[in-house]
């Protein structure tokens, strides 16, 4: 018996040799460390960032271990991008808007005013091009991006002043960032940016008259009803803001085939979970909000919202006449906006409208 | 040297022995069958139960092979629930109303007249309790459930009437399956069944005036805007058509608890996949529909959509009187329904009011 033969046999006799020689390379270990642009455990995106983790270590059978780390337990939360991108640590959970300052182009894959909402963003990125564009703009930094969860449509925020028109926007002390702060500084508010933490105690000294966060669920978490007057919708700045994965692309490639697919799936079961999750708590913590401590609901007054469109506008033309990336982005995502509003208005729009 | 310590030496020397013993149970490798109640490659839905099984073939390094089969290849369409509840085969790809005819309650995890769109199907399913109930529901037959796809709102049908008021409606021949039909029959018309293959045909020469089908893409495909005059919208009797993997509980429970969760996550993504691949195809075949075929887009009158909608009521109190699993789960559904409605009213539906 010639040695291999009897290594063979030994082994079959142990039920220990697997009959696939190929797939014995992937039985390698791998460990990676998620950071992310998040408190830890932050409700339904740091719970879920977590969950991915979980369900990519239980697929994997053990070969993969994620450790995720809340914002500034291992780096910044707006330190994610870099850290990834330079190969520090090999993962990160964030939103692509946070990146608008290094990559202007990142921000229309999370949330555009007057954008996409969830379902069609999805379609975009997942079956309309989007994603491919996502992957050419995050490429230069060594990262392969990829959806991972979405809040569905946004609130309009809490304020301690009523808004009737354009006018009462005036020197409005407002904490919202991104593209939505743009809006609200073009129409004579000023646009604060202040961490999570901080806003409770601004808005309720009134270094802040008003601040957007998420939905219901989290603002009721945060407790703004305790301080502020009007509960405004809807969230025109974040339609269906899109969270994202992204990975340290020689890591991602030194996985084996099967590791990749596997976080890959889960990056899309992390986007439908709390995307249902949102949609099931936002749900309750709303009715908790109007029936147990009477806040009150108030819609945007349709000149307003129309102002904040124009605005949104000349906010977007600015930035794809100077980003020439921004502006092919913007060419793809605009166009897919515009076809599937059309769908939208006899699907889900009519469905909306049912007696 | 023992003779088990020699076994591990050897296969340490050769690079085949996983450091790592529990996983070695996962080494096993497992063959299934997957029916469908799907035409062979039916488009996105056919198309999304074979990129299921090929993720799935992928995630497991080949360990769990799915063979896809179309309705009629290994059995009948509507057979595919008992051939995987005795386990002559080990999974299958339909949708739970189908089904309907044995187990009622089934019906409300694929969609009900005036019931929720995707994305509150989705919402219930995962994270309102939905996919617990129907876990029930499914247990007596030995099968485990899970939405794997959605199609979105579906398009009302194609008309060679005009359909004014619900007149209109009395002596209409009409195909459509399921509690719709229940509905067309309530007001006058006959709801005729007929399979996908011969409804051109049925449509062409009269047998029947109406027919509904999906929406724009497999719409189009079907070439009824050649013969029919009128496309109705919207799908006011399947305003998000839940699609399903079920698998024979043994089968399921004889595998290693990552290939489990690899089948699981899979389902999420083909859920994930197909909506986007529906809302993204459906708004390119709109645009074909109406701008390349001239094909006259026409909303039901008010007073026609109320009235499905009490017949929709009738037609579910006579199912639930009679079915004490179709009460419970139809609680379930229509309380997260009505709380959902509330919070879609100031989120999605404001978003879709949008200047």
């Amino acid at each position: 018996m010639k040695r291999r033969d009897f290594i063979k046999k030994a082994a079959l006799t142990a039920g220990i040799l697997s009959f696939n020689p190929p797939a014995i390379h992937a039985r390698k270990r791998f460990k990676a460390r998620m950071v992310t642009t998040w408190p830890p455990n932050f409700p339904v995106i740091g719970e879920g960032a977590n969950l991915l983790a979980r369900w990519i270590e239980e697929m994997s059978g053990g070969r993969l271990r994620i450790r995720v780390y809340g914002g500034g337990e291992l780096v910044p939360p707006l330190e994610a991008f870099d850290a990834v991108s330079q190969g520090l640590v090999e993962m990160g959970h964030g939103a692509s808007y946070y990146w608008a300052g290094k990559v202007p182009a990142a921000q229309f894959f999370a949330a555009v005013p007057f954008g996409m909402n969830a379902q069609q963003m999805n379609a975009w990125i997942y079956r309309g091009g989007g994603l491919e564009l996502w992957e050419e703009v995050y490429r230069p930094f060594n990262l392969i991006p990829m959806p991972a969860g979405n809040t569905g449509v946004q609130m309009g925020g809490w304020f301690n002043k009523e808004i009737r028109s354009v006018s009462d926007l005036k020197g409005l002390k407002m904490r919202i960032p991104g593209l939505g702060g743009k809006v609200i500084s073009k129409a004579g508010g000023a646009a604060i940016l202040s961490p999570g933490g901080e806003i409770y105690t601004n808005l309720e000294r009134g270094v802040i008259d008003a601040t957007e966060w998420v939905g219901p669920y989290h603002d009721y978490l945060m407790g703004f009803y305790k301080i502020a007057k009007y509960y405004y919708y809807p969230g025109w700045h974040e339609p269906g803001t899109v969270l994202e994965l992204f990975i340290n692309r020689n890591f991602y490639q030194s996985l084996p085939k099967d590791l990749q697919e596997i976080i890959r799936t889960a990056a899309y079961r992390a986007n439908l979970w709390m995307l249902s999750e949102f949609e099931s708590k936002n749900n309750t913590y709303l009715k908790k909000l109007v029936d147990e401590h009477n806040v009150k609901l108030k819609r945007f007054p349709e000149d307003v919202l129309k102002t904040f469109k124009r605005y949104t506008k000349e906010v977007i033309e600015e930035l794809v006449s100077r980003d020439p990336l921004s502006r092919k982005v913007y060419l793809s995502f605009q166009g897919f906006k515009k076809d599937v509003s059309q769908w939208a208005r006899i699907s889900e729009m009519a469905y909306y409208s049912l007696p």
